[in-house]
């Protein structure tokens, strides 16, 4: 029953067989191996479009990268109060752009254009004290649960560019977003206006590979070196490529998050269903947030059972946890067997 | 016939067994997992001596990560003008670090102690215009191929200690050093005033998989953090910490660098014996640097046989290649075979 | 009637008169004249003990600097939201020291000490991906014009220290504070446990002249490098020390000082007395905040009085200005005539 | 007989009552003043086209912020090795625009085109370890006194141009050099190949003044937020225009520079008639280098003529100063009197 994370999964089979082979071959350094041409193509067939595409092993360099490619001096990045970048990274976005973040406040973490455009007002052009806007990012899904729907990426776009801010995407569980949606990568991407975007495969059966997809090519001619100057340009490239090559092949990727995606409504109907629990957020995907009862956290942790505490400040005032409860996030992953959301199931009174 | 160079010749079936039952396994995030614990406790055994380890995926983070920890404001970081740090690194010392690099010369990238002593000594202390020397690099073994001896590596060190200085090793190839000296990790590292190494796994059979070892863990106390914000400090840590388990376990790093010493001892006595050759230095270990004859070159090239030209900058003027010559590093790791050498030899006439 | 900002008034003669003198005799660079020493002893002397002092030419430099001693990985500054080093300094605070600012809430810019534990806790030790607490910064006076006194000085610096973290006081109008608490420099800022000070001249008689006071003199050992880095380290460095030896001469910086925050008081009371206004709070200096009627408003600017609209951020909801209402700052400065402020009454109504 | 550096000089009196007269005066903060729209019109008329001007307190800074416009990822900067941006400013270059610089060796100080060529083809396009040349700066006057003529400066300009550099010039003594080569500041700078220029003003009179100047404005876009976050968009920013008002007006920058290289004209032919003394070099404004006797040396001294002693590594070794000989600076500045010059000549002996 371990609900803490969807990074404690260790890999997904496929995947781990592409890397042993990989390895057992070996190739040319520095992305001159075939493998990485073979997913670069691939990731342009599933953006239906030519995109530039630079292989990395962690999400929080992933975001930091794409974000670097839109640093301008003096440059703010709005984004959710709770989103990644912000409280999970321990600065990787000043650090590597310079940049300065700006939050915003919005329910489950999911932006609303208004308030995108109310944030980016407060800064207006030539205001040389406050610093210039420059990047807006959401996170897909948030890191609340919440999917956001092609026509919403749109909205934020927009409020995004009316300042000429690029939009970024921190995809981390992207895949979960994809799956839940049934809209198309490039529908919630670039024709929504999304110029970069991290796309995940750590949380989500690969060991340790991430891309940062840039739909607008001329935007990344300087990543390349902040990439090797991080010590990201890796010398056996193909350690990430042959990952992402058997994450990519046949969909693999999306049957994986359908897994998890299903295993993370079926733990959310059991919490529905019980007496001793009510959901935070109705979760879109694989992030199930709610409020338990103590007792049944107590008898919970006594089954053994693996989850986290969550930050009340998520929560609005008047649903946040009263006396003798506890908020919590529930994550499944796509290892996540339906025996064990039913087991955590049973130590739930029912309504 | 591939001697381009040590990164190109993918993992030892050892250290790739082990990334796979790890990756198939999974558990906690961050470093909270087994593996690493065991991993850090081998490196104290293996240095005689408690250390602080942090793992990470590529050698540049390696000396940029354990470098920033001795950086101050105005730092000047002191090395050879032809070391990784300062050519191949694409800035990364002076970006984690806000660090500058002065650079020294001496033959086969080995830096002399009275040449420290004279760097550091155009830098006087409460000049502050200049800056302020912080640290000196060395690497084990050199760009060149020369692997530093104990009391070499020893005087080094003082000459960086009776400025405050702390003392860097870049041990990309540190196993092939070991390999080649016959002296134990301690001797060359800490026993002789080495701070920090980096204990390179990467160019010796691991996919990617590199320690920085601090040897006064005191040093060390904001280095999570700089890892952290790098994206280097990885959810699955135990993708690292699974290659070196197996890199350590029972001398297997020795034994693999043992190997690629040899081919390269096999490969320098091909070369002497040719009348199409002569070595510009002596190997110490894996790197092996000659000038031949462009006739030669060609037949080798058209033989299918890989390696690259190499700057003459790091010839003395008299020892460059003349007309119809020129400079080629060839590097032998623990895959090349007895043939390939062999194979290579038979294309060059005998003297 | 100019009440825009205190930094529209020039400069008090004195200072001008010593500035042109030094600037006619000239002398050695970078600090090496009589008048720098005299003015690093005339600082220990005000603050009745040993202290370093680091002489620049404005408050965000000043800020920046001090705060930059006390930077270290993945390190966070708490501030209030309003605070001058998040709103005003276009990302200096992080540029300088690589830091994160994390903002507090408060009624007139003034923290209390609960929040600041508060905002603390919500960053345990050892946590990684957060970030480490490194420093907490008051202004005095606050933004908002409210001058601490020393007792609450003291408890956030009990709070800051039960953290391990610095308390860097932003004294941009620490002669207006000063002046307005009677209390004596030392008591608001060592003895209440502040370890650096920007100590401002520029806004108060000076014309670019800020000093940075280190309590503890040791921990500036490297300010010089990063003044020298960031082109603040003058050649002429006389040019502010003249403007400062006569700024503490005679407690000049004291009488300026009491002129402003008297005629803030003469201001705010004529606002009191009207029916076209009320304070939004009771200054304790030279700034007034009030809520003016729209028709005073445009009264006041057709008769060519000068001040700024303010943000209503800074106001709690209930406070703020209704329909026909609008929120301004006024300033006085040392140069303001009481016939200003009165001809500036004259044009409000009475109760 | 001060020889010791050209800003020990205090300011000339024309500078000083413009400042002073401004202080008196005040005005609107952060260059809303009308000296500052004054000066910037000055400048585009001194260089007869339209130039984005930025103003700031000193060269250091001037020449940080003139090069960060053109920084980009892996950026390398190219110049002198004894150029005061390498030597001089405690990595402000590095610091403020992520930047590594590359030496380049000449006689004098003064780049050659050929070597500019060759130092960029060590670094070709789309390497990404060795980083990506962004910039070639060049000193006028060089940092060893001499002058680069407009078609010497238009050969480097080529140079950069070939390979999508960008042009800088530390005009920390561009006055001087004007003065010495009665070329126009346009000749010798935009219409060379010049993108931007540190206009220096405190070695020549003012007390802390310098311009950036671009020539081209759009590539000036972000320039405000650098300076505003380093601390030298200055709240009083009519102090440095005052001077440079003063200074620019009626061609008194060129007048003053005339004086310094006369004297230092003068102070040549001193040292060139004398038994005691040979020049390094031919002097083309206010420095002269020159070999003493350390017998006419301690002569000097004893006079208390004050001048500092000199690396000897900006001497081919052939020209480095023999035992009992010593390498020195001397440096005349608008304020020198010619009493000063032949006192200095009168202890030298006679050939």
């Amino acid at each position: 029953m371990q609900f803490a994370s969807d990074n404690w999964s260790g890999a997904s089979p496929k995947v781990i067989d592409a890397l042993a082979e990989a390895a057992r071959a070996g190739g040319p350094a520095y992305g001159g191996d075939k493998i990485t041409k073979l997913v670069e193509r691939r990731f342009s067939e599933i953006f239906e479009r030519d995109v530039a595409v630079f292989l990395v092993a962690s999400g929080t360099f992933a975001n930091a990268l794409g974000i670097s490619a839109y640093a301008r001096a003096g440059g703010l990045v709005f984004c959710h109060r709770d989103a990644h970048i912000q409280v999970d990274e321990a600065g990787a976005t000043e650090f590597f752009g310079g940049l300065k973040i700006v939050t915003l406040d919005a329910a489950q973490g999911k932006l609303a254009p208004a308030t995108v455009r109310e944030g980016l007002a407060r800064h207006p052009e030539g205001q040389l004290h406050g610093g210039q806007p420059v990047l807006v990012s959401v996170t897909q899904m948030t890191e609340l649960g919440a999917a956001y729907r092609p026509e919403e990426v749109a909205a934020i776009g927009e409020a995004a560019k009316s300042r000429g801010c690029a939009l970024h995407m921190d995809g981390a569980r992207f895949a979960n977003a994809i799956a839940a949606l049934g809209a198309s990568p490039a529908e919630v991407t670039w024709r929504a206006g999304v110029d970069v975007l991290s796309f995940g495969g750590t949380k989500n059966g690969c060991v340790a590979a991430e891309a940062v997809v840039f739909f607008n090519p001329a935007h990344a001619r300087d990543v390349g070196f902040v990439r090797q100057r991080a010590g990201q340009g890796f010398s056996k490239n193909w350690f990430i490529a042959a990952q992402l090559a058997a994450y990519l092949d046949q969909d693999h990727w999306l049957d994986l998050a359908r897994k998890a995606n299903a295993m993370g409504a079926r733990l959310a109907k059991a919490l529905e269903r019980s007496a001793d629990a009510r959901l935070a957020f109705k979760p879109d995907g694989n992030e199930v947030f709610a409020i338990l009862t103590r007792e049944a956290d107590a008898r919970l942790k006594a089954a053994a059972a693996i989850y986290h505490p969550w930050s009340v400040e998520c929560l609005r005032v008047s649903e946040r946890p009263k006396a003798g409860e506890i908020f919590v996030r529930l994550v499944t992953n796509w290892k996540t067997a339906e025996g064990d959301v039913d087991r955590f199931a049973k130590h739930l009174r029912s309504r």
